[in-house]
């Protein structure tokens, strides 16, 4: 079987990039890391970064409100010594350390602990970065199992006794990959590697410097000397270099270097061309880069017999792995922030990519932020349901409970806020400080009780009886269970319109508006609401239907060419896809746009916002062929938590063959489909293989199932091989 | 008029101070100053100040939640310009400048503003310290009057059009006195002077230096050298000082001066003596100190015939000068923190001393936090209630409806807290988490129902109603109206027991307790919750009678004490104010102590909390003769609020004379009262001076009403000198 990726580069590939990213591995848990109060080091680091965005040099933060980190918290943990064992202990803060109870003088870095039942509390304070704790023994190590709490609650009476009940609600510590004493949360940096300029154009005292595709990082000015101003024009497109007035950033700053010495600019930024102007007496020898990013692991593949969709899938994957930074971000260029709508199609990517789960983990818990709740999240009320929808997709994808255990009650609370805005029908309706964004499309009315609105709500409380489910919190169970049932009852009463085998857009003074858009309507079928008859419906009087308002956002054509998959439309967003991203790719893209309309021409494409180059040309919402090619044409999906049952689905939408990597918890399924035959390979749980074809296939390795017309079935079982001869 | 302070050292003082401290004049309004989201200073420097503390060189914070300022915070005003103006701002943190809307490049430090209506929005970020503005120009000026929030919610669609329906909450920007660019709220700290010792005794190569009296501040080592470790022992008391295995403060530390330096001690210690140990090779030339202080005015005065009360009110005076810092802390050498219920008699001996309303303010915001509530102030029931008391007494003495408008949502969701925890009879009960402190006192029993608890809740609803009626929220003031008259009915039928005619302490598994305690009815006669019948009975029974358990403490001693004085008891309380605080100066106290037990002797005293010099020698709850003084014995108080309306009720207690100053908003009421004479002058509203006297009065400045046997009123207005002689 030479379709898998050759074993020992797989292996080797590992063994690089362990050191540097984030796994979970069996190794690391045995070893010690850096932990915080959960939550706290995400919106730390996420306060950092969103507040790091500049426009035309001016800085430019958030308009939400960000939170910060309890400045006072206590870890500790229990441990049962045979013998007596010595500890190092690092803290980032002004701290104190009890065992059993004692408090030990001073700030000791190391101590003796004495065999028996020992534990150690230390209390740590810092107000400009996270609480943080590293501790060193034999056995005695910081990891997720320590416990903390941003309140002990420790009071004494007059005779010394501590308080014996204090209330305390204790949480296991929050980790990432901070493994050595030396590598501090506080310091947190992204990796950085050089990277060189493919052409540059020198004229006077400007040069215009192509690094030959989009990119993020620092720019490095070598051997910079003389006296005199420095004007930097960063451009993603390289007319944006060239338009000091209207270009979205720039670095502008004096020198005075009697010797020449290389410089690397402060904040990193997205550029594929640089416009560098001097002032006469200034002198730069080269122009390169620290190229910016998050190491993480190479996972999710694909290639096929369609060289442009290959194109299409690496560009898509260059713009992920460009937006998957300290958080998924939605765009390198300008916001540079943690959206939640494009965070969750990030998370979706990532599962057919890096499957990187704490990448989802940070990103998440950073988007929650902290009680109280007052606001949607990112302000938007599509946005805070996309939360919970998130969520779900995690756990279904990871089956990872501890991570529903912690988000549990910001899930409660966050629901709580968005029952109490209903209004008296029990709808959601936009209020004061409520941004409803849907999409970005002319004209689009947010009036009203807007049906969309009401169908990610009723997910989001689905999403929440199933998080109360794995908590076994029977009683809420039964109330979310309730109220989505109740919602859904509503949204078919008061949206579907029989006679437009549709659901309308919104409803104003409790009527049903005319208006029938595609974005309630694309959800309902791969959220499963609609039944064969009604997603027929849809499918020919919206989707298909040219005479409802056109999707222009890569964002909503996530929704749109997933929605036409689900119902097994893979030859025509096939065509689509080649249409649309082929279409960016054919203007010279090298990541993709945050909108794309294939009637504008020239630089009219990098106009948004009423600015001349507002446009994001590298969106994260613009690298949805990895989600699509690898649910939909390979197939692959999770139908239990952490892959433990699967489907394997294959379509090849009129391509000749096409082979992949789709990553798992537990490793890849390796796949490879062609008309005459699959190949498949999987290290966890059982899967379904299901074929649609003309005869019954063939295969040595197992039994294959009739299950209807042309229709047949093979289980998949971890660690073997099977070939199969269609 | 002799007996007033001398007018020109008064003038003289209040210019020399002026410029130190926190007045609020019409003359600071009109100038600059450094803005900030309110309270966010306060938690700041609180959290600063409350992780100080050290106990035998060992880190030790507080154990309640610590909460942060808001890290993003967006400022604006709106002018109107006759002309151009230019300006300079100055921020602490990362900003950007928009005019009408419209964003300034870069980080502008002067700007010209164009003539006509001008918007100025300014958004700061600052992780580590207040996000904080200053803008100095010829009418344009930072002040309390700009708006601030912690998020605009000012986003645009997708033609750049901003959102014109924010829903965004905006309040007045907090204060304080940083008036000069320079004077950065995030480099705050106090005033310093230098002090000397006044003795010093050395040994080998030990020395134990006296200041004289117990002191606050840093230690100087004057001509430091040599190499080797100091160790420095600090003692309230000199059996501290020399008890280096159990002081509760020290510092020890390495050297390696080669040559002779001065060196101040980082983190400043409360202090009388001071026991420093060196290695032989170390040599100090002089011990002396910065002395660490909060400026404030002087205002209230008190000075009588008897020598020892005098000096008396000069401790209780000093030992509230050692506990005004940052904020209103417990005590110096110890917690150094900001307990409620400390803070709440600080609040009150304040108003007859200093009037400092800016240190109430602080002390309050601090002490309050953030949302979310989860706990109650400081972990304690009683501490929240005392939190609602205090802003009762702010308004009352000071008028000021700026602050309960800023306070009111913070009370609410608090009070909100409260009645959401109420047990099925609707009496609060202590929860798990919740420390029911009442007083330090042996074996005090804290279960079931306590009276004490829904005493301090029903004048903690009337707080409530009170504000919301100044807000005029008529809906809330009824609310809390009705739960106050329905808690107190309850408290009438649950906890008074007629045959006892007294309040029980408890009441546990709904059955009243057989304990009487004199907490409930102490606060029960100066809340003039009984009527004339049972406060006689509770006066005999309870407060008179020596077998209900006595206080020990002098912080409940305040409310003993004062309840004795609501009731005219003056002259006994004078002859136990002399035993009690007399007993303390008798033992060579300088400053006031968190405890006194006469019973003991020697170092005895010193022990508390199972340490041997875990006792406080300066805690404020220790200088309540100044609000006893003033406020029953001058007999100054407000009833209306700001001093509109007062009375002056004067009791001499068994003095031949006194005399003093007590302060208003509008300056200081000035008094002397002897057996045969009275004179007063106000700067302030209306007094009632009431006089009782066994003849009519006279006086030719006014008329004296008789309004009861030997009972004899005179009305005072402000700005004339009255003379009465009796």
């Amino acid at each position: 079987m030479n379709i898998l990726y050759p074993k020992n580069l797989c292996v080797a590939l590992v063994i690089a990039i362990t050191s540097l990213c984030s796994l979970t591995t069996k190794a690391q848990e045995q070893k010690s890391t850096w932990i915080w109060y959960p939550g706290d080091f995400e919106i730390w680091l996420s306060n950092d970064m969103q507040n790091r965005r500049t426009e035309r040099g001016t800085f430019f933060p958030p308009f939400w409100r960000m939170d910060s980190h309890y400045v006072l918290v206590e870890f500790h943990k229990v441990f049962n010594l045979t013998e007596p064992e010595d500890i190092e202990i690092f803290a980032e803060g002004r701290y104190n350390v009890k065992i059993n109870g004692k408090m030990v003088s001073g700030y000791p870095k190391k101590l003796t602990i004495p065999a028996g039942q020992q534990k150690i509390n230390i209390k740590i304070h810092n107000q400009g970065h996270v609480p943080a704790l590293y501790i060193k023994g034999k056995t005695i190590k910081t990891d997720n199992t320590w416990l903390v709490t941003f309140e002990d609650k420790e009071w004494i009476d007059e005779t010394g006794k501590a308080s014996d009940q204090s209330g305390t609600t204790y949480v296991k510590a929050g980790t990432w990959n901070f493994n050595t004493p030396d590598n501090k949360p506080s310091a947190f940096k992204l990796a950085t590697r050089p990277q060189e300029a493919i052409n540059t154009e020198k004229k006077g005292n400007q040069q215009v410097i192509d690094f030959g595709k989009n990119t993020f990082g620092f720019v490095k000015l070598h051997q910079l000397k003389g006296k005199g101003k420095i004007q930097i024009y960063y451009g993603e497109s390289k007319e944006e270099a060239l338009g000091t007035k209207t270009c979205e950033t720039f670095d502008i700053f004096d020198i005075n270097n009697v010797s020449a010495k290389d410089s690397v600019l402060e904040l990193s930024k997205a550029f594929r061309y640089v416009n560098i102007v001097t002032d006469p007496e200034v002198s730069i020898a080269k122009v390169s880069m620290l190229y910016e990013y998050l190491p993480m692991k190479d996972r999710g593949r694909f290639t096929s017999s369609d060289a442009e969709l290959n194109k299409i899938w690496d560009v898509s994957k260059y713009t992920m792995e460009l937006t998957t930074r300290e958080f998924f971000i939605d765009g390198i260029k300008r916001d540079r922030w943690i959206w939640s709508g494009d965070a969750y199609q990030s998370y979706l990517m990532n599962y057919y990519l890096g499957f990187d789960s704490e990448s989802v983990k940070r990103t998440t818990l950073a988007l929650r932020g902290k009680e109280p709740t007052m606001s949607h999240i990112n302000t938007i009320m599509d946005y805070t349901f996309y939360w919970f929808l998130g969520i779900y997709d995690y756990y279904l994808y990871t089956g990872d409970k501890e991570f529903i255990e912690l988000a549990y009650p910001k899930m409660q609370s966050l629901m709580e806020f968005c029952l109490q805005r209903r209004n008296k029908d029990g709808l959601m309706q936009g209020l004061s400080g409520d941004w409803i964004f849907i999409d970005w499309a002319d004209g689009l009315s947010k009036k009203g009780e807007v049906s969309f609105e009401q169908l990610l709500l009723c997910r989001s409380l689905e999403t929440m009886a199933l998080c109360a489910d794995i908590l076994k919190d029977q009683k809420a169970k039964d109330f979310y269970s309730a109220e989505a049932k109740s919602l859904k009852s509503k949204i078919f009463n008061y949206y579907w319109n029989e006679s437009k085998q549709a659901f309308a857009h919104s409803r104003i003074d409790g009527k049903q508006t005319d208006n029938v858009t595609r974005y309630t309507n694309m959800f309902a079928i791969f959220f499963d609401y609609l039944n064969a008859q009604q997603k027929q419906g849809v499918k020919q009087n919206v989707l298909l239907n040219d005479n409802i308002q056109k999707i222009m956002t890569p964002y909503m054509r996530f929704y749109e060419l997933e929605a036409l998959c689900a119902m097994g439309e893979q030859n025509y967003v096939m065509k689509e896809m080649k249409d649309y991203w082929g279409g960016m790719l054919k203007l010279g893209a090298t990541t993709f746009w945050e909108e794309y309309n294939p009637a504008k021409s020239g630089a009219e494409h990098y106009t948004m916002y009423g600015r001349e180059f507002g446009k994001s040309l590298c969106h994260s919402w613009g690298a949805s062929p990895i989600y699509l090619l690898g649910k939909y044409y390979l197939g692959v999906r999770p139908t239990a938590p952490g892959y433990e049952n699967y489907t394997i689905e294959p379509h090849l939408g009129g391509l000749k063959w096409m082979q992949g990597s789709i990553p798992t918890p537990k490793g890849e399924i390796e796949l490879y489909v062609s008309t005459s035959e699959i190949k498949v390979k999987s290290p966890v749980g059982t899967g379904t293989l299901k074929i649609n074809n003309k005869k019954k296939p063939v295969c040595k390795d197992a039994t294959i199932k009739t299950v209807g017309k042309n229709q047949y079935e093979l289980q998949v079982e971890k660690g073997r091989e099977y070939l199969v001869k269609l």
